[in-house]
């Protein structure tokens, strides 16, 4: 189906949008010189907030890293391969799940008042609920930097449990994804990799 | 800093795909008769499969419930206050991972020829990279559905394993969230729940 129809004529988004977020967006490898700066990041959570998670729950945590001493504090526990790209990138964002997000449920979900008490006591759900829930928030925080008109270089190659340690000191909390992030430099790319088609995700019944 | 700065500005977006995407997109309880056409679900997927994820993973495996059989099969497994509007939406999608991905590395990653080995024997680990890829694929598809001009009303109330067990028989696959997808009717929506400010959420190091 995917190959007979012309697959942007349903979408109401306009072609230019489509593109900028998902057709000529890619993984950037590499990065010009050029800074993001503090008000782009803000642009990017402020619009991406938005979008829903379970519950409201919002289990992301962020912490940016702009300065050559937490630069040193991340590539040591970076697989070989994504350090040099990383060492090069403006900033570095570390996408984290808080195992502890039911304590701002109260806030987040006042018209439940049971709704912090359901994930009391049972971490191993709640943790599942964190990652799940934090994913989403990461697939938004990507399509978000790219909305900034950045290039996003996400990341799962990394010792997740020692970052978490040494950015999360409180132990609560599960770095789940790093993306570097800035202008691509003109090598940035390697060759775009196949994707499945849809009558290979998709089923209807 | 998000109060104090028009955080529109520095995204290169146009305001009105952001307002479609995130501010104005709503969760829908509610939704129209107007049907969903096959064609508006194969541009979602097909707009969306560019969006990244490790390795080139995409564990995402979608089944599309479009039939009252179909439905009949995964109502009696949804919270109970799920069962109406699901019963309502013209159709619901059921967002999985698929445990084996790996399987197709050697189509998807094939320059990397050892990748689909990295996971044999070691299910568990396979298991976090498919809910966490899959869980940013989700994240992608409600976009995806958002930028269709449909709504979107993603739901974690249901009985994950009966529902995964109901639908993909091999045992294989877990499913994540399941989405209501429609027109949303006039009463669609809640009040809008609080969000986190960035100061909550994004620490600068």
């Amino acid at each position: 189906m995917a190959t007979s129809i012309d697959t942007r004529h349903p979408l109401v988004l306009d072609e230019q949008a489509q593109d900028l977020l998902f057709r000529e967006a890619r993984s950037a490898n590499a990065f010009t010189d050029e800074p993001v700066t503090d008000e782009q990041i803000a642009a990017i959570f402020d619009l991406v907030k938005w979008a829903p998670t379970a519950m409201n729950t919002q289990p992301l945590r962020v912490v940016v890293i702009r300065s050559d001493e937490a630069k040193a504090r991340l590539l040591p526990h970076l697989a070989a391969g994504n350090r040099a790209k990383t060492s090069n990138a403006p900033v570095v964002a570390l996408l984290a799940a808080d195992i502890d997000f039911h304590d701002e449920l109260p806030t987040l979900f006042p018209h439940f008042p049971g709704a912090r008490d359901l994930f009391v006591g049972d971490e191993a759900t709640r943790a599942d609920a964190a990652r799940l829930n934090a994913g989403l928030q990461i697939g938004y925080a990507i399509i978000g930097i790219r909305a900034a008109g950045l290039a996003a270089g996400p990341m799962a190659g990394f010792d997740a449990e020692a970052v978490s340690r040494e950015f999360f000191p409180d132990g609560r909390h599960q770095v789940l994804v790093a993306v570097n992030i800035g202008k691509p430099a003109e090598d940035a790319w390697f060759d775009r990799l196949p994707r499945l088609d849809i009558d290979e995700v998709v089923e209807t019944l």
